[in-house]
């Protein structure tokens, strides 16, 4: 696989940082994940969008327009002739002048989760812990990556960050509702990051009449919930039955859940034009 | 200037990582400023002990042994015939499997400060935020960044890192200490990293019975001590004279400080055998 870097394409082996680059020392960096679905790429404007968002709000300058930047990723799903894919861009700024960032594009497998993962539900684990630039897609992400091989070492498949308020926030690759008698609660965009999935479910849920409100929610309001679900763009919505080995609801996914799983299938497949 | 990667001298320009490695991406890593001065490594079994102590905290695995660390720290400094610098360590964990991780050394410029930030002292601002993982030296320091760009921004010498509960713990780059009626404190182990320097001057503190404690700082007891001072690897001991543009005390070193700075510049004298 090959990488671009501000938009010329490098083999992988090319693409990389010097290890005293005081941009990759600090962190000073946003990223992105854009799915590409059977060839398409999936809402890649919302995803450049938030990549701008990220970087304004710690103070990175891309130096590029963003339909540059969209036109980068165009040519490199071509390129790569991408099928299932997510493409990681990855912008390091410059942490001495204010001169140009560098952008940064490659791709991994998308990962299909097996179906029973949406038909059962999955587990979950708290992680006490939260980003420092909650709202940022930042590069500063060593708290996701303990929370979640902390998961992993307890066989769930995600860790739910609890902030030092007491606060469920987010998945540490997700983010995170709960259904209190059929009304969807999520916590509020000046806690966590507004997941493009987010973006999308939302607007399925007020397309829909569904009732859902933006609270902060508790560890035991979390515990309480009648159901809770995550969503990311790798695993779309996927019902959470059991946190820190205790059942969720009935432990089964709701039928809150089961019917937000299947309005976002149906419009992911009419993006997909199928 | 050549780096270290594992022990072997490559060129710089060779000393590089992947985009795409997921402990760059993650930050799973670990990192120690070690000072060379007047061609002598300054405690380097120090830093290489916290070294293995941050990387315990964070769980990743080094895989060599201290000794030969220090070994490969002394080969560095000697090939390249180091004077003044800080020898950076960088460890990056292995994120995928539990294999060895990778060890760079490279060396940067020591700054010396002019005497007159030692004579009058310096301006600091306080910053919202505090580090994931406060115990350890990870390479998660993207709040360290933006706490001091914001100092430098603001003409000030250091950042000072509020928590969330409104206590002052560290400086972007440095550990805090105020003085209180003749007594130092200084913020407990448990919410800061165990600065090297930090170590000596409370050993120091100790021999020459000048009374301490380890507590934690309000801000406004921070705004209201008699004396503020800070230090550093590369820094040492420096008087802290305003802070967000309040001066602090006479807003002038005050005598304990003073002493401090006296006693660290004699042990390290001692140290360097002149």
């Amino acid at each position: 696989m090959k990488v671009s870097v501000n938009g010329t394409i490098f083999e992988q082996k090319d693409a990389l940082v010097s290890i005293a680059d005081k941009a990759v020392w600090y962190d000073f960096g946003v990223y992105e994940n854009i799915k590409v679905l059977q060839g398409k790429i999936m809402w890649p404007e919302m995803h450049t969008y938030r990549l701008f968002k990220s970087a304004e709000i710690i103070g990175l300058h891309i130096g590029e327009e963003k339909e540059r930047i969209l036109q980068w990723v165009r040519n490199y799903a071509e390129v790569q002739k991408l099928k299932d894919h997510i493409i990681k861009i990855c912008v390091y700024g410059d942490a001495d002048k204010n001169a140009r960032a560098t952008v940064y594009m490659f791709a991994i497998g998308l990962t299909f989760y097996p179906d029973q993962f949406y038909a059962q539900g999955v587990k979950a684990i708290t992680y006490q812990g939260e980003r420092n630039f909650p709202t940022a897609k930042s590069m500063d992400t060593l708290v996701n990556f303990i929370a979640f091989r902390t998961a992993k070492e307890r066989g769930a498949f995600e860790a739910i960050l609890i902030d030092r308020e007491g606060n469920a926030r987010e998945g540490s690759r997700s983010n995170l509702y709960i259904v209190e008698k059929e009304t969807i609660i999520t916590p509020p965009l000046e806690d966590v990051l507004e997941g493009v999935t987010r973006v999308l479910v939302l607007k399925l849920l007020e397309e829909n009449e569904i009732p859902f409100k933006e609270e902060r929610i508790s560890k035991d309001r979390l515990m309480a919930a009648d159901e809770i679900f995550i969503t990311a763009t790798s695993s779309n919505v996927m019902s959470v039955t059991e946190i820190d080995q205790q059942k969720i609801g009935a432990g089964a996914p709701g039928e809150a859940t089961k019917q937000i799983i299947q309005l976002y299938r149906t419009m992911q497949k009419e993006y997909l034009g199928r």
